[in-house]
Order: structure tokens, then C-alpha cells, then sequence
């Protein structure tokens, strides 16, 4: 991964130096193993320990050999063989092929980096728990298709993100059951020199069980739901970056990433503001997509195995480490400094004319109407053409939207004089209901007689102070988002 | 493709029956060259496609035969066959093989299905040069990353969309290169049997020229370009939808997708008014990659060929054309039926505060503080500043801001007293710049002795009246949308 | 999916009917669990059940409707009410979303088409377990990158298959955990009118606990990972898949897939018996990596929802699932019907001279050696050098290898005279290490003088009998393979 | 790209330093096309250019500034700047946007990784062309479904690989005429500021033409299909890579890879010469898939752009390029020293039995048969049991075959024991049939009486010398090979 993506502890987890040093735990738990099980004296296993270990790894040396033998983990041995004596030299990679020093190694650099995406992914549900918390009462529209839904708290909203979060965390974790396992069978699987019982004293060692079914390799069926579980975080992270873009819309954002006192939107236009950092993430999950991709084409390979793999696993796991941490990092940050403006959440409220509550006001007119003989979809549809007839455009809005200027300077006018216009309060789907004015719009198929007809029922159903005390009551936001609680309860608790 | 989304004219170029019937018109073309060039009497060919074009293939006896020797172009020739006498069942498939008969017919299927994407293509640029001309001096904001950016008119819009368009048709044009070739050179493509000279001839009937290097089959080299094609008019598709969906989000809408007078847009809130169609267009782009990549992956086969390309080519190709001839009746049905509200478009314009001329306000600033010692940089922040003044929340916005409800009853409160609050006139960077009445910002680090020194340069340059004119000129979409007129010049002339 | 790789019964789960049917049961669940807590009395619920079971579902009716008013739910509530009287219509869908009544419909889908696919799963289990039984003593060559490795029986690799599938199927199961959840908390998720007791007994009637923190709709990133498990189930299909292929290639196979005895291989070429049906498989992993593709992409969306995944989940998933069972499907016919042949495999081994045993070679020459001063790294050059003497050209191959032809007709004579070659008995490492007969390589490195000296340290290894008695068994099965037995255990037990 | 992988000369393409000289020479392009067309003195252009040529940009500085402010073309502007007097720092970036200088540089960048591509593509030609010349008259088997097919030299196998990256590099210089394009056009690109007059002048310096229809940026349409053509080139590498792979397993390889004289195949295994490289084009295929999908989803943005594809870009396109260039060069490397084997293809035909013509030998059958009443079909069936025939196992193999050892030491048994048995000469079709030897098959369906009358007619036609020469004539390589000529002289000439 390039340095302005690249997470640095992911990049020394994937780095040679440290690669090797995890090959070297392998060859040493190896020939430890044997000396626990009595197969070698003690004092071998210890000397060759103490050699190895005091013998770092020369990695110009290595890298060299590596080019001209054409072999990674050959040139490895080569280079530890310099320091051990013959008699030694016998026990390094003994009945061994590559995979078996290869495969802990590399499912060792999985675990570690998973650890790293685990933290920064703790850090990141802190930050949701306490967004919940601070925003319990913070009302907002929610929003479905973009357009306004019924009423919610920013605080929930928040309790939705931190679950998928979680959803996505606790896939990861079932994904890693693949972790468990290892392999040192030998070049087919079937244990040609090696000794099983070996093999599961040296890969306890190394914290593995045995994996009985490998072929020269451990088959990429186990590493494989890691990445669609890391591709899938990032995922979550992009659903979420996508709701604060949406919620930092000009000119009236209800938050906005934060943006640095020294700063600097465009080159062009100084007022900007951009959400660099949640589109970013965006671009983030479309490389994740595709390292997930390259992994799991890593599941085929011919027989016993072929290396088509390798190169791959060289870049995509590291890279795709990259992408999960510092999208991780990125909505940490962005979601722990969202500035949020309540002041433009409640102007949302206000424009959408009771809209917010419409979902209760047809069950309410349902249960209403029924005795008045109003069916179910009658009330739907009353509800419906209330909401119409409340963004009907007023007198000034209507001639802009008929008369299309055909000249700049008409603009010009149109501008100047649009801006003078005063706007109109906005009227809501609680009076013209209980007041029933109902009015046919152009929209919807209603009928003069159909509307003449509810409007009448409307005005039955509220001449009782009740049903008026009860219809105001809905559009309450105590009301509406008493059930909040439960969620509350249930996820933050 | 499932019933909802298929196209029925794509359905036909890819049934079984005008895929047998593009076979036989192989066969016949091969035996009529074979007369042409003198190696079949003439009567033979004559009674070959007689006989064959008076007895139509039997769809029911083909599949059952193709499901007891498991191929399905022998069980054609099988079929074919029956109605034969035996002197000329030897010029059927004589000296071919079955992909020499097979190919043409594909081709001929990505052909005809290319020609019905091209005749909707046509149809959604004309409703696009429509839009382009219709709202060609009525303006809006432009947006880079969701935010407010310099002012630009709808048409202007419309014309980069058109332009979009355009560039995937051409690419589309392009990547047909490879329709004009197909093969009929046998087994592994060395003429073992046929005769190039015949190949030519026939394939020449059939309206394709040789290609020389082909294995049993034409490479999918030559195809794949297509598919990328295709996939790309959806994703501009879908780029132009996601525009749509971002302008009709509540609670101003500047435009919105038709919707029908007995519609309804959710069972639950009788006042939506959802963007379904555009969404769609978003999962159809979802479909378009996943199927660019099935057929991208049909580029490997084995040697000579193996057939992992087939399956993948019965349903990937006509799929990946319904999801295109799909998109582009949608989009053309939204674009036709769009719903324009130019009214909110200059509401969003007023709203923006002059920031709409903030580039060219800092490329006048810059000019005229040249000779006053402001620099480049000053420009920009003081234009910065500006811009973040004129945001600056009114009392009651910034009280709501800080004290945080720890109460659903206290939100019912905030909600009903804020619904109450006069909304402030919104003020310009305009007025705060000409006026020099620039303030320090919490948000920026210019200090107060930046600010005031700011203030005192744009004192001395408003003080001239032709400063001042030249100014206010910059605000009047007249001049920033003078070069408009060169696009429209370029694309829709 | 078309029907020529569609599974009936996914169809038939995937249906309109059968979805149909599944949101009816909601609707009955929601009304039963009202009455069961007191909220409705139970002859509504009886009667409302009574109808609602004993009108069938009009599919026309409904999908008339659908077209009208573009809603999919809203339609099939109306098609419902025409025959619930007024008092009864007030329940249905009461205080409920779309999604509510659809997302358990669609978990449904998702656990019935996972069932058959663990059915299938199942056989094919049952058919690798026999073939790792039944060839538990037939030996063949290993092979790693497409070259001999050490010697394996055919038993172990069916075992090594298993395993695979196994871990594809265990990852199916891990990854099902998000099937448990679904939701009724209404057009955003937080209970604006639905009480989350009455969802929470309502789902239990369906089968699921409720998923808190869900928005309009349940999160996919639930879902994901089955299309992961699902999508990696195919791929370690195609991996079998290939084996099968590449241990299928003329002319000597060591199997093939099963050919009918009306089976045509080419129409061409008679003699052609393909692997088809194991090239199928690649071409439905390719589809499977696009569908995972698609349904990985549905996790975006915005805010508390919009409904971009819909069309994308009514394609991607039967299309999957039906991807999923023909592989499965396939591959059981495929391995059940399998032709062997152990006597192709003899003669691999017999031709590879020796090298099967070249590891364990190595370890033996290494650990002989160490008191004759020959160094691990002279250990393995030795056997390399070895392995290249045993295949070197005999003259008339080197011949052959040396002068081109420049004709064809020079072409006719190489093959006709090559023919009559006597080729010579291949020769081992076996006797050329113990006889001590290396020579010089031009493909390698090792000098006169090296080889001199190796073959004098061979000369003396093998003077005594016991060194030359523990030679000759490393090559022998019953030592290589001793043991094959604890994978047997530990994976057919 | 991780330095394994990476071409130094695409890295340095894409580093920072020749990234920002590439801005530097728009802004450059910029000021002399206003001095060009007399909008500011030439002595101004050629001062600025000199200023900004003398002092190389400071990337440390930029860097760090970069960070400070979060827009790296900001942070150029700044850096540039401090070399400037104030006269001249209002020409710099003057009425410019960040990707007005970006958007020439980036094209500049995929203009020059193109042009490095096809200079490596053209050595990858030549080494193709040598060698389909050299081996134009050596004979091997085709293999369709790896299955031996008809006969064909490998020179011509040579040719369709040239064919194919032919295909693959015509569509990648197709896929660029994109490039031709780039944009000056502001903000949003309707020239708010900028006149298009300097555009057109300023991008003709660049080598460029305005795109009339930019937003801020050029639309991703088109770069897109560029992404699409370099990775179908790798992916066609990857099919020759893989033939490769096919033609070099064991035990008798037609040709090889390279093998080093230092080279190890494996750790374990001394013997192996494996076919590491051409595996790795493969694991480059599936990142170029990978890395063509991020890029395809760059073309998705919001109305007049937001930056979720910079970061792609900074990923994707380079390592895509590293990809391409790597592929390119290890199939160069593998091409020039592949090792080929003409005595194992010899050998390999004449395994076939004969079958290498059966496509000829049906064809000749058929004619013959006509007037003895054989129809087309049984042509086709006896030259089919001809072949079943030819490949029916002797004794011992059928004993292998159907006696399955029960126990390690059995198979010790029988490889010692298989290895004596004396391998019987094969006979070919080209004899079964010409001395009509047909007998029936277990695998077949024709019946003792089809057998009986077959082998009669076959007996009556072959009763004549011209028929016997004519049939013998047809399994001669000048014979069946005739027409390859054709294909040299259109694809090579």
C-alpha cells in the first residue's frame, strides 16, 4: 500500500524482516518439539536456539539469494545454515517442505493484524456508545429513499451504526475459526518424513492445532471468510461515511465532518467545506471489494497445490489490512469530531408539515374512521393527499416553476427578485386534517366527491375533544419515540 | 433474467429457437458457398435450404436428443438431419465443427442485441438535448462533493450528462471491433478439413470476415471489450440516477421522478414519494460489474479451448443486456417525466449566501489587493472568512446547538418553541466583503489583526465605484454563466 | 437462472407465489401474536386467519396491481383486503412497514434454499467418504505445480477433497448465525407504532428473534457472509473440479468423468470424450464470484434505507443458489461415476523415476552423510542431480530435440520413423544414488570434481547392507506412506 | 505495489516528484497560453517559467503541508508560491481549479505507463514471431477440453498466442482515445472564470484538446475502458501462461519453463522443476481483475464530482501498470527461454492411436459410405468405436483396474510387479478401420449386428488401393497440416 494509505504497524506485521523472524519460530519450535518428545538431545534444540537467535537475520544476504536461486524460503535456510555447524544444519527445515515453515508464519501475520483491526475497531464502537448516549434526545427525521420518514433521535441512528458494527465485528470473529489450524505434513500433506505426532507438539508451540486434510498447503477455504469479514467492515464504514455525506448536503447540513482551522476545501472556492474524508472511505471500499476478490480466487489451485496464490497473498492481504485500518482510523475520526447542528435537524423537522408522523396519523384515521364507515385505504389515501395538498407551491413558486426564463439576464431578474419574496410558514398534515381542508391536487386521483366525502368524515371524527387530544398527541415526539428505550435497553446496555 | 427486468426483444435474440435458427443460417451459408465456388452443384445447395427452411426445427425432439448425448449442436444436427435424404446429410456440418457453426450465430446474437441497446440509447439522447435546451438559462447551484459550488444552469448539467452518455456510446461503438470477425476453420482452427477459401465465402454470406488465429473458437479477447462497454452505460446511467436521487432528497426538492397519480410509495407513510426507479438504476449497476466480470473471466480457457466460457455465456450475456436496455428505459421514463422545481433551485441558490461567486469574488480580490500588498493567500482566507461568516448561526440556532434535551418532553418543547423562531434574512459574502465588516472566526485562525487589516484593504477598494460595480457584477449569473453558451455550442449544435 | 442450470425447487422457494405466501404469514403472525397478548380478541385473529387461508392468493390480480401502483406489498395487501370485511381489514398490515411483512419472507427464502443445499451437501459428503475408502490402498503420484511430487494414494486426495468441503460447509453453517434475526419495528426501526412485545412474540411464532437496531429494514451485512459460504462452496467445487480435469488429459489418464454410452464428445471429432462437466464448474464459480460481487455491494445504502438491493437480491440470490446446487449436483454425478484407472497411475509413478521418493531421499543421504563430511546443502544437490541424470534424452530424443524440420513432409518422416524408436526403460534415482553413477548436468551447476566426490561418498554409504536396505525401503509404499492411517482417522472416523 | 512486483519505471511515473513537475507544467501550459494570445506580457510568462524551473519543488515541504491543510494541490500552490513575488503569485493557478492542473498530469501519467506497456508488449511480438517461425513444421497433438484433438504444429499454437495479445493490444490503443482529452474548465466546467480560448490554447501546449463536457473533472468513462484493455492483456497472458502449465506437467512435458542452474524447485523435493512463474502470471491475472473493478467504480460520482476515486487511483492505476508490465516481462522471459521438448510431442501422437485425424477419417468414411448406404451418422459412430477400441486396456491393466489392493504392502506388490510388464505397442485407429477390426465396446451402444454390417462395408470400401491410399494419406502431417500456411501467410506476414 502506498504511504498515504499505510498503516504502519500492518506494514511491519507484512515486512520481510518479519516474515523471516516468524519462519525461524517455526523451525525452532520444530526441532524444540522434537527435543520435547525425545527424538533430538535437549542440548541440540537449545544450542540451535541460541545460535539462531543470536544470529539476526541478514536480510541483503537473504534477498540476494533469493534472486538467484528463485526461491524465497530456500534462500532462508541458506542464509541460517551459515551459522550453524553441520551437525545442526541437519535439523534445520528436517523432513520439511516450505509451506510447513510458511503456513504458521502467515496465518501467525493474519492473527496479529487482526488484533490491530480489533483495537482500532474498539475505539471506534467507544466513540458510537457515547454518540448514542450524548444525541438520546436529539430528535431528527429519519429517512428512507432520501426522502423524510418518520421521526427519530440522532441518538438511535447512532445505535444503528454501532450494531451493524458490531454485526460486522462479530463476523469477523466467527471468521477467524480458521485460525485455530496449521500444518507441517510435508510436501503432499501426508506426513512422507514428518512425524504427526510432532507436527502437534511443534504447532502447540505455536499456538495451532493440527489441520488433518492440508495438502502442501493449508487450502484458503479457512483464510477466505477473513476477507469477505474485513471487506465487509469497511463496507459498514462506507454505509455510514454515506449517511454523514448525505447529512452534510449545502445548505442546510444537519452535521459535517470536521474541518481543521488551517484547512482547506478547494483551490478555487474558499467557502467550501467538502467531506473528503467520508468519500474517501468510499474509495476504500471499492478497493476492498477487490482485494476480497483476489482472495477468494486464492481458493483454486491445481492438486496437491500451485503457487498462483503467493503474489497474491503478498499484496492483497496486507493491502486490505491497510484499507480496513485506516477506514477504521478515518471514521474515528470523522464521527468523534461530527460537528452536529440540532438547530437544522429540527428546521427538517418543521419542513416536512408533519410528515414525520404520518405513518400513525392513517392508523389513527383508520381506527377512527372505521365506525364512519372510512375503509383502511380510504385512510391511506386521506393521509396521502393531505401531505400533497400541504407542498402544494405557493403563488410565487408557481409562475418560477411554468415560466422558464430563455435568456441569462431573465436569470439575472429572477434571482433578484425571487430572493425578495417572502416564504410562506409552512402548513402541516395535523391541521389540514383536523381542520379538514382537503383539497384534490393534481397528483392524485381523488375525486371532488371523494374529498367532499372525507373532509365531512374528518370533521365528524374531530368535533370530540379526544380525538383532537389524541390526534395532537401523535405528532409529539414523546409519543412517537417512546419505543427508543428498547433499543437503548437492548444494545447499549 | 427474472420476468420483472427482462427485455423482451433480448429474450427473443437469445431464445433457443433464433439461436437454432441462426445455426441453420450457418449451415446454409457454408453449403452455399460451397456451390458458389463450384464444389457442390448448385441443385444440391437449392434443395439443401429448401428442405431445411420448409421444416421447421422441432425444439422439443432437439433438447430431448441434446439430453441423451449431452451436446447440444449434435443433437441440432440430429434433428436436422431427419428431414434429409442421405446424399445430402453429407453436406450438412460437412468438414466443421461445432463451434465453427456456433460462433457466427453468437456474434450474430451480441450484433442484434448491440443494435437494440444503440435504438434505446438513441432515444435517451434525444430526451437529454431536449432537457439541455429546455432549461437552458435556468440555473442552480452546482455541487462538488455535496456542497454548494460556483452557479451553473440545469441545462448546462444535462449537456455533461448527454456527454457522459455519449462517451460510453462511442466506447461501445468501439469495443465492436471485434463483431466484424468470426471462424470457420475446424477443430483447433488450422483448416484441418476446411478449406479457408470456403470459410472466407461463407462467412462473407453471412456478413463476417475470417479471423485468422482463432483455436475451435474466436478468442474472447474480441468480446470482452464489449461487456466493459455495456457495463459502463449503466454505471454513467447510474452516475446520472444517483444525481437525481441527490437532488430529490426532502425537504426541498429541485427535482423529483415521475410519480404516478395512484402510486403509492410506502405501505406504512402515505406521504412518500420515493426515488425507486433511480435506485433501482443503482442495483442494475451492482448486476452490470458482477456480469463485466463473468464475462472477463471467459478469456481463459485451456489450449485449443475447453468449455468453462459456455454456461457463463448463456446467462451472463443476455442478462448483462436486459440490466442495460432495462436502465436505459428507466432512465429514459425518469428524464422524460422529471419533475423540475426551479423555484427551489434559486431558493437553494439565495441560501448559499454568494458563494456561488466565491471563486471569481477571490479572483477580484486578489486583483485589486495586488496593489495594496494583499497577497494571493490573503485573498482566499478573506473570501474563506467571509464565507464562514455569513454561516454564522443566529442566537436561538447556536442556544439550540449547546444545550443538549436530556428529555424526550424537553425535545417536544425545543420542537414547538423552535418552529416559532422568525428565520434570520440570510446575509451574502456579498454585502460582508463589499461592506468589509469581516469578523474573526472560531473555526479559522486568522487573527484579529489579520481581520482588521483585511477590513481596512477592502475599506480602500470599495470605496471606488467601479470596484464596487465590477463586484456586484461578478454575483449576476449573466456573467458567471457567460461561457456557457461555447458548451452549448460544442455538444448540442 | 435459466432452466437449463435452474433447480426446481429454488425456483419454486424464489417464486411469487411461494413469497407471497411467506408475507401472508407475517401478516398471521403479527394478528395471532396480538391475540395471544390480549390485544385483539382471538376470533378475530381465528376469522382473519380463516380467510385469509381459504382465499387463495390471485397472482394475476396482484401483479396487475403491482404494475399500477408500484409497490409490490401495497398490491398484495389490497389483493388480501378484497376479502377481509372492513373490521378485519383494520388488521391487516396494523401499525406495520413493508419490510416487516417482507423481511422474514425473505430469511425464509434464504433458510429453505440453505436446507437444500446442505441435502445436496450431504450426498456429495457421503459419495468422497466412500471413494477415500474404497481407493485407500491405490497409489498415484502427488503432484504440486503440475509436476510429480511424493507419492500419495487416490484415497488421500478424495480425503483432502472432504476436508475442503467440509471446511466450505462448516463456513456455511457459521456464517448462517444472522438467519436467526429478522424484524417489525416498523418504516425505521424504532417502533414509531408497532410495540416491541407484540414483535417479538410475532417473530417467535415465525421462527426468529428480533433484531434490534435494524432501520426500515435488516441489515445485510447479515446476509453477506452466506453468499461468501456459498460463493466459497462452488470454488472448492472447481478446485475438485480442475484435479479432475488435469488428471483427465490424454493420452493417459489416471480418471475421467463418466461418458454416456449415447454421449458425443465433438462433432468433429469422434473420439473426443471431454470433461465437460468438470468445465461447467469453472464456469459457475465464475458466476458464483460475481453474485458473492453483487450481494456484497447490497450492505450500502442510504440512511435508515433506500431500495437499491431489491431488484439485486431478486436476481443474485436464486441465481446463486441455483449455481450452488447444479456445482453440487454436478460434481455428485461427476465423482460418483468416476472412472479409474489405477494402472495409469502405476505407470506415473513407474515413470517418474524415482522422484517420488526424492524428499525422503534427501533426508536419508543428508543424515548418512553428515559423518562423511557431506554438508545438507551437497545432500540435496546430490538428489537433484540425480533426478536430472534419470531424464536426461535417450540419442533419439536428443536428436529430435536438436534438428527442426523444415517441411512438412520431413515432418511425415520424424513420425513415422519415431515410431519405431524402442523406448528405453526408464532408470532411477533409485540406482543411480545407490550405484553411485551421477554425472554431470548441463542444467546445473555442480562441477566434475563435485560429482567425483559425491559418487566416492555414495560408494561408501552403500557398501554396507544396512544403509542399502534402508535405501530401498524409503521407496517402497508401505513406508511412505505409513501415515496416510492418522488422516483416516482423523478425518473418516 | 510491493517492490517484488514493481517496474521502477511505472513507480517512478506515479511518484510524487514527477507528479507535481507534471502540475507544475499546467501551470506553466496556463500562463503561456495568456501570454500567446497577449493576456499578460510574455516577459511575465518567462520570468514565471524561469522562477519555477530554477527552483525544484520542495516535496518535503509539501508533504508536510500537505498535511497541515488536507489538499496536496493546495499545498503545491503554497510551496510554488514562496518562490514567486506577489506580481507573479496572482498568475499562478490563476482562475483555476485543484483539477484543472491535475486532471492534464494524470492523463500525462497514463499516457506515459501506456507507452511503457507497449514497448514491452512489442518485445513479447518479436520473441512470438521467432518463434512461430521456428517451429512452423514441428507436429503436436491439439488439445481441445485437454484432450487430444486434431493434429497442428506448434508453430501455429505460437501464432494464435500472437493473435491474441494482437487482439488485446489493438483494443488497449483503442481503449485510449480518451487520452486525447483533458480539461481547464473550472470548478465545475463551465467556465466560471476561465476563458475557453486559454483552455484550448494552454491543453494544445499539453498535447491535449478541451473535453467539452467535463464537470471538475474528466468523467472516469474515459479511463475506464483503458483499465479494461490492460487487464484483458494480463488475462491473456494468463491463458498462454496456462497452456504453458498444461503442456510442462510430468512425467513428459512438451515444453518447460526456464530452470536456472542455481535455480531450487523445493525445499523438500530436490527433483522438482516447477512452474512457478507461469503460476504467478495467473495470480496477476487475478489482481488485474481486482484492480479493473476498482477503476470501473470510479466512474460513479456525485453531480459535479466529489474525490471518492482519488485514492483509488493512487492505488489501482499503478498497480495495475506494475501488473501488466510484470506479466509482460516473466512471459517474455519464460517465451524466450521456454524449453522445448519435439520427441515428447512426437511421442504424444502417436499414443493417440490415430485419433489426431479422426475428424478427417469420419469425413472420408462418410463419402466413402455413401454409396454402400452408410448414413453421416454412422460415419461418425464407427470411427468413434474405432477409437473406443483402440484405447481398451490390455490384461494387466484391466487386473489393475478391477482388483483393488486391500492393504500398503498389496501396492508395494503391485508396483514392483507393473513395472516388469512389458507395455504393449499401440495400435491405431488408421488400422482398426482400414482392416475393419470394429468390435463392440461396454462404453458403447452399437450392437453386434451394427458391428458386423460396419466391418463388412468397411471391408468392401478398403478392397481398393485408391481408397486405402487415399485413407493413409490422411493421418500424414503435410496432409492435415496443408492449410496452416494460410494462417503464416495472414498473421505473420
Amino acid at each position: 500500500m502506498i504511504e498515504r494509505y499505510q498503516d504502519e504497524a500492518i506494514a511491519e506485521i507484512w515486512s520481510d524482516s518479519h516474515k523471516l523472524n516468524l519462519w525461524q519460530q517455526t523451525e525452532l519450535a520444530v526441532v524444540r518439539a522434537r527435543a520435547n518428545l525425545g527424538r533430538v538431545p535437549d542440548e541440540v534444540n537449545k544450542e540451535f536456539a541460541r545460535i539462531l537467535a543470536t544470529n539476526p537475520i541478514d536480510l541483503g544476504w537473504w534477498l540476494q539469494r533469493d534472486q538467484e536461486i528463485r526461491h524465497d524460503l530456500n534462500a532462508f535456510l541458506e542464509e541460517r545454515s551459515r551459522f550453524l555447524p553441520p551437525r545442526l544444519q541437519v535439523h534445520l527445515h528436517e523432513k520439511m517442505t516450505s509451506y510447513d515453515t510458511e503456513e504458521p508464519a502467515f496465518a501467525k501475520m493474519l492473527r496479529e493484524s487482526s488484533v490491530l483491526v480489533k483495537s482500532h475497531y474498539n475505539e471506534l464502537e467507544v466513540i458510537l456508545q457515547d454518540m448514542a448516549s450524548r444525541y438520546r434526545y436529539t430528535i431528527m427525521n429519519g429517512r428512507t429513499h432520501g426522502q423524510e420518514a418518520e421521526l427519530q433521535t440522532f441518538g438511535k441512528r447512532c445505535l444503528t451504526w454501532l450494531r451493524d458494527i458490531r454485526a460486522s465485528a462479530d463476523n469477523l470473529q466467527r471468521s477467524e475459526d480458521g485460525l485455530r489450524y496449521s500444518k507441517l505434513s510435508g510436501a503432499i500433506g501426508n506426513y512422507g518424513s514428518m512425524d504427526p505426532v510432532i507436527e502437534k507438539e511443534a504447532l502447540g508451540i505455536l499456538g495451532f492445532e493440527p489441520y488433518y486434510g492440508a495438502t502442501q498447503i493449508i487450502p484458503r477455504e479457512l483464510y477466505a471468510p477473513i476477507a469477505q469479514a474485513l471487506c465487509q467492515l469497511v463496507l459498514t464504514l462506507d454505509k455510514i461515511a454515506t449517511a454523514i455525506r448525505l447529512g452534510a448536503r449545502s445548505g442546510r447540513p444537519i452535521y459535517q465532518e470536521p474541518f481543521g482551522k488551517k484547512q482547506k476545501g478547494s483551490s478555487a472556492m474558499p467557502n467550501k467545506k467538502n467531506t473528503i474524508s467520508t468519500e474517501q472511505v468510499e474509495g476504500m471500499a471499492r478497493m476492498a471489494r477487490a482485494y476480497l476478490m483476489m482472495i477468494m480466487e486464492n481458493i483454486k489451485t491445481w492438486e496437491e497445490r500451485a503457487i498462483e496464490q503467493s503474489c497474491v497473498e503478498r499484496v492483497a492481504w496486507p493491502d486490505l489490512f491497510c484499507v480496513v485500518v485506516h477506514s477504521l482510523r478515518t471514521m474515528g475520526r470523522v464521527l468523534k469530531g461530527l460537528v452536529v447542528y440540532p438547530d437544522n435537524m429540527l428546521l427538517e423537522i418543521i419542513e416536512c408539515r408533519g410528515c414525520y408522523a404520518s405513518g400513525e396519523a392513517k392508523e389513527v384515521i383508520k381506527e377512527l374512521g372505521l365506525p364512519l364507515s372510512l375503509t383502511a385505504e380510504e385512510a391511506y389515501r386521506i393521509v396521502q393527499l393531505a401531505a400533497f395538498n400541504a407542498f402544494e407551491p405557493d403563488k410565487e413558486a408557481k409562475s418560477v416553476r411554468t415560466s422558464i426564463p430563455s435568456h441569462l439576464t431573465e436569470a439575472d431578474e429572477l434571482l433578484s427578485g425571487f430572493r425578495l419574496v417572502p416564504r410562506p410558514t409552512p402548513v402541516s398534515i395535523q391541521e389540514i386534517i383536523a381542520e379538514a381542508r382537503l383539497k384534490t391536487s393534481t397528483q392524485l386521483e381523488a375525486t371532488k366527491g371523494d374529498v367532499q366525502r372525507w373532509n365531512r368524515i374528518l370533521e365528524q371524527i374531530f368535533q370530540e375533544q379526544g380525538n383532537r387530544d389524541r390526534w395532537n398527541r401523535i405528532f409529539l415526539p414523546s409519543f412517537l419515540l417512546r419505543n427508543e428505550a428498547k433499543l437503548y435497553c437492548e444494545i447499549l446496555d
